[in-house]
């Protein structure tokens, strides 16, 4: 097995998050050689930190097999499309029409592989993570933005493109919540409401300056909590994940359970309401879910699978 | 080909609705040898009742290959489970724990597969209707309940069990409808604010007698476009399909085709953007879409399909 490792390619992965860049050279993602951390600047400042990186690993470590993006959205993640591994109209306005796949395949001179960075954190949770064993299951970020990769019958779920279910509409009480929302196309939904930037444009200071009694949490449960209602309704998983900034606060996880019982009110599928404490829980991987995501998708690459796979 | 048909095994369908039960033998799901409709009652007489019917035919038709259930829900749908073809808790208390699939396969003593009604109603859409040629694509009925097939890649999606999309929950206006909803569950989810029996409960009489100009008409739309852009964040289909009794009304479409452009506010998936008419379509198979899927379902079942395919 390490014999298989040590003379198995090396795996280029990108974590391309809205934040950072998070670069990671592996030959199998259990144990990473080399990795480096750039902040998200402009993109041709950001890109050529990346590539001097992964062109120095490859001095140092030997050839580049494939490369694995998991990229911030929207992005065109469908392989089948003209457009593939190109960022779309995403309010990081520099980064608009970037084709990052392009890019690096023509740099590097090697395959590429591209998901969103929500699909490569379910990859590396059900292949490494709180989702291993479970064919259905939701993994959710909410931070910066609120997002999610979605796996059913062990295969991550695309449409024409790549789900945004930050988006959906949400029952806000404008008395009990008068804050408006921060999507700049929506206003009041999921992500306009319960992303990290709302909560603090809501409270107007930082999340990490709100107190677990601060009143804060529970309107932050509640949304997440129908987001958990719909998730459940619309795909029937076994367990749902919930990751990013905003869930570093643990204490949430017991208040959105609770809501979300309520909010079910007995109705729903087995796994939701006879396990609450099963049924939503953290990622396992914390913070590297994506970038071994990516290492993943770069796997994945190497052996030919489905891009959904 | 017609060669083909006349010596094909004889399939059995079955539309088990919430408030009949449509019958259909067939060699083929283009031309049904004989039908029968029987009211939804008691389940031992209504069984019966269509037990006789599929005995009757195949004395005169021939043997039955293989029979095909498409089921109001909520149904245990999944092949895997030990209780695969048996009705869950469904508001029709008489119905709760039937288990329909063994039952008929017992009596008929043929193989049988079972899947829900608008599952069934989806495949007939995807081979024969109005989602030909389209590999991600909803169908919605909106009826007596709301529920819907999902095909995401070619394949119905099913989580742990079937989706309940008609309980996700909506954004209500107490002033503008102080109607609370009529869900036993959840009251002013999706179906408890837009079923049928909703609009007749809200308004104090049958959707059939209330005119286009009502002002009902821009509420119901207002609930389907916030489940239509929901569907839209959830899974970027390629195409919604709306059926069911309500959407016999069909100046809905355009009220909820622009409610959903209004809604979704620019951004999105480019088939909902780019061709709202050819987005939100009504069914190509009207009220015949849950038997034909029924016939498929028998048909797959002949071929030892995956249950998905």
């Amino acid at each position: 097995m390490l014999q298989a490792a040590q003379n198995a390619p090396l795996l280029a992965g990108l974590e391309a998050g809205g934040t950072n860049f998070n670069c990671v050279v592996a030959r199998d993602p259990h144990r990473i050689l080399a990795s480096a951390r750039f902040s998200t600047l402009k993109p041709q400042h950001t890109l050529t930190e990346v590539l001097a990186f992964f062109r120095d690993a490859s001095e140092t470590l030997g050839p580049l097999g494939t490369m694995g993006i998991a990229s911030f959205g929207p992005v065109d993640n469908n392989p089948a499309s003209p457009d593939y591994g190109r960022i779309l109209n995403t309010p990081k306005f520099d980064w608009v029409q970037v084709h990052l796949l392009d890019w690096f395949r023509e740099k590097l001179g090697i395959p590429v592989r591209l998901d969103t960075d929500v699909n490569g954190a379910a990859l590396a949770e059900q292949r490494l993570g709180a989702a291993r064993g479970i064919d259905n299951f939701i993994y959710v970020t909410v931070g910066t933005g609120i997002g999610a990769g979605i796996v059913m019958g062990g295969q991550l779920i695309n449409g024409f493109t790549h789900t945004e279910i930050g988006h959906m509409r949400m029952s806000r009480d404008g008395e009990r919540d008068p804050f408006a929302g921060c999507c700049p196309f929506h206003g009041d939904c999921l992500e306009g409401l319960a992303c990290g930037p709302a909560l603090e444009q809501r409270w107007q200071r930082p999340g990490t300056e709100l107190p677990p009694s601060h009143p804060a949490w529970e309107l932050q449960a509640d949304y997440l909590a129908q987001m958990c209602a719909n998730l459940t309704y619309c795909y029937a998983p076994e367990r749902i994940i919930i990751g990013g900034g905003v869930m570093q606060n643990a204490f949430l996880f017991p208040l959105v359970r609770e809501r979300v019982q309520q909010l079910l009110n007995g109705y729903g599928p087995a796994p939701a309401l006879a396990h609450p404490d099963s049924y939503i829980v953290p990622p396992a991987l914390g913070g590297v879910s994506g970038q071994l995501g990516a290492l993943l998708l770069a796997q994945q690459q190497l052996h030919g699978n489905s891009p959904a796979a």
